[in-house]
């Protein structure tokens, strides 16, 4: 690992082969991800849904809270929460996938938080369009961006900054695109966002700007260093950049059985088993197929009934479970005709890892 | 690591020197510790409550919920949850840490949990005493030990079981050993026991058996994998054992200033700097005194008013903050006279780390 001062290097952190290292365990015993156990629930409970933070959570004593909208719009102002919360409400259940997700599954890998496949939630959030603090502040027409910036801070190579992401100006004012207040219909928790956060659904969770402090209309491209260096897709370290935007067509599926504790290897007992998971996509694309494979061999899965465009599906798949070793797989497709991949495509960020979820199960004989 | 099939050896797991292993991660994406700026809450936030679950997080569909009361009991009988929440309640403030807390820190280290210093919290727990659905089921004179077994089940070291613990008699009927229904003035989340769980305060986290399914009076002493091998203190592998029971008495320190995201590496102002933090023991044993120590010289904190006998309790020491790099340190004391040690005593099972907390802090000058 590279021993240069985090506050002032701003080299590339060299790719990791190999064990994991301390800095990959301290970010794995901050950040949380969902129990796959969970993915039973429509509403992913309070406290089970994937959390990851940049930097320290921070501490918010009460909800005069305030928002300062700036940039190119005709009346700056600061708005408060309380103001915010008299605008025209909407709760959506969403999806949200951390867009590091599988980045412990490649191989070499970026050092960040590894990940295996467990970053995923879907809540439902309540809040309100952000267009209309967007026109209450009269957004000018050279507003082509809109920044948000929350009120956490810390270093990533040698950059101090605030959280800050940005969306163009027509995704930010789509009617999805909310400033919310509420999860699982209580106030929003610390850890994820409290006293207000945005929610941009259909995007990895990286969009969804938490502690939002602060909305700014640019009359160019926002380049934070979140939005203009840390979340790009590249097929080689220091490569040409993509952004990281929609989520892609991802699937998984419940571990069956029971668990050893160290390993996590599963033990089933012979007989008829309900294999069952979510699957979703991005940018509010449907899921039209979810495929379950047995040792190889794919067969359709039962989609449940959707639970909104931006949620996640559920699905299910009877199998005859035989005594012995079996690999068992599930594969989603979307309305766009996009089919997660057999097998990891590489990122040199570590990024939208969407291959096959994969679980080895151990088959018991019925005693 | 050891290729032996999770399922059938019975063999110890060997001690692992230097880089984590791929079921260490495992474990640590799956369980999730408190976050250290989250200290400063009295009561821990629902979902920032550090969790522990040996096997799979079961599904409890309502409230239904029967408890067998069985064993040494005059009365053998299921218990409704909704009998059990007519009995008296209590709410208690306790803190709950992990004895597996601080096993990464270790070298070599048991392979389990991995947890550096966060597997704790203080929530607020509402119940019942134990004593009452005892006392209706008529315990008898020769139930000497009381069990508690959950629904939750898997493999251990080769053995198929339910998590299970006991205590002795005299310990389930104080008045303050509980079942509880509601954590923080909300129904149990899933992840926490839901929908009927024991607390045992003052004691380590696995006493606090989740998903509570079964109670049973003994007659001898409670053999079950978890209270017999698992959690006993060994000074070397396979030699003597002592039950794991009480916390030790342990402090630790909200990190002061900023984090770098990868290394979280923390950056200070210079200037004056409020350090504080949370110390609790074990037993119900109140605190004493807390000391901060900086570059290796101690000095005395101010303890804040106690919330409880069980509970954590806050302290703050002002530090003048120089240039340079500094080495922050926490020790407390209790009315036992027991004090922190300095450096990790060693544990064959990775039990019982309450070492004191370091925290290496960068000041720099004010700009």
């Amino acid at each position: 690992m590279s021993q240069a001062n985090p506050f002032t290097s701003t080299a590339r952190r060299p790719h990791i082969e190999g064990p994991f290292q301390p800095e990959e365990m301290r970010l794995a015993n901050r950040n949380s991800g969902l129990l796959l156990e969970a993915l039973r629930y429509d509403v992913t409970p309070t406290g089970l849904h994937y959390q990851l933070n940049h930097f320290d959570v921070p501490y918010v004593a009460d909800d005069a809270w305030q928002v300062e909208v700036a940039g190119r719009v005709a009346r700056p102002a600061s708005i408060s929460l309380d103001e915010i919360c008299t605008f025209p409400a909407r709760t959506l259940p969403v999806a949200l996938e951390c867009a590091g997700n599988g980045r412990g599954a490649m191989s070499p890998r970026y050092p960040s938080m590894p990940w295996m496949c467990e970053a995923v939630g879907n809540a439902e959030w309540t809040g309100t369009p952000l267009r209309h603090v967007l026109e209450r502040a009269g957004l000018l027409d050279d507003g082509i961006e809109i920044a948000f910036i929350g009120v956490d801070r810390g270093f990533d190579r040698g950059r101090e900054h605030a959280y800050g992401r940005s969306l163009a100006r027509d995704v930010a004012l789509s009617d999805d695109v909310l400033l919310v207040w509420a999860m699982n219909g209580q106030a929003l928790l610390p850890q994820h966002g409290f006293p207000l956060r945005l929610i941009v659904p259909g995007w990895y969770g990286m969009a969804s700007v938490k502690w939002l402090h602060r909305i700014e209309a640019l009359a160019q491209p926002y380049d934070g260093f979140q939005q203009a260096v840390v979340y790009q897709y590249r097929s080689e370290p220091g490569g040409p950049r993509t952004p990281v935007t929609h989520m892609r067509v991802k699937s998984l599926l419940i571990p069956p059985g029971i668990p050893d504790w160290y390993t996590r290897a599963r033990l089933v007992d012979a007989g008829p088993v309900t294999l069952t998971g979510r699957a979703w996509s991005g940018g509010g694309v449907p899921i039209t197929r979810v495929e379950v494979g047995v040792d190889g061999a794919w067969m359709p899965a039962e989609l449940a009934a959707p639970l909104g465009p931006f949620a996640w599906r559920g699905w299910r798949c009877m199998w005859h479970a035989e005594p012995g070793e079996h690999a068992l797989a599930c594969r989603a497709t979307d309305a766009n005709g996009e089919t997660q991949p057999l097998e990891t495509r590489w990122d040199a960020g570590g990024f939208g890892n969407n291959a096959v979820h994969r679980v080895h199960v151990t088959v018991r004989a019925k005693p």
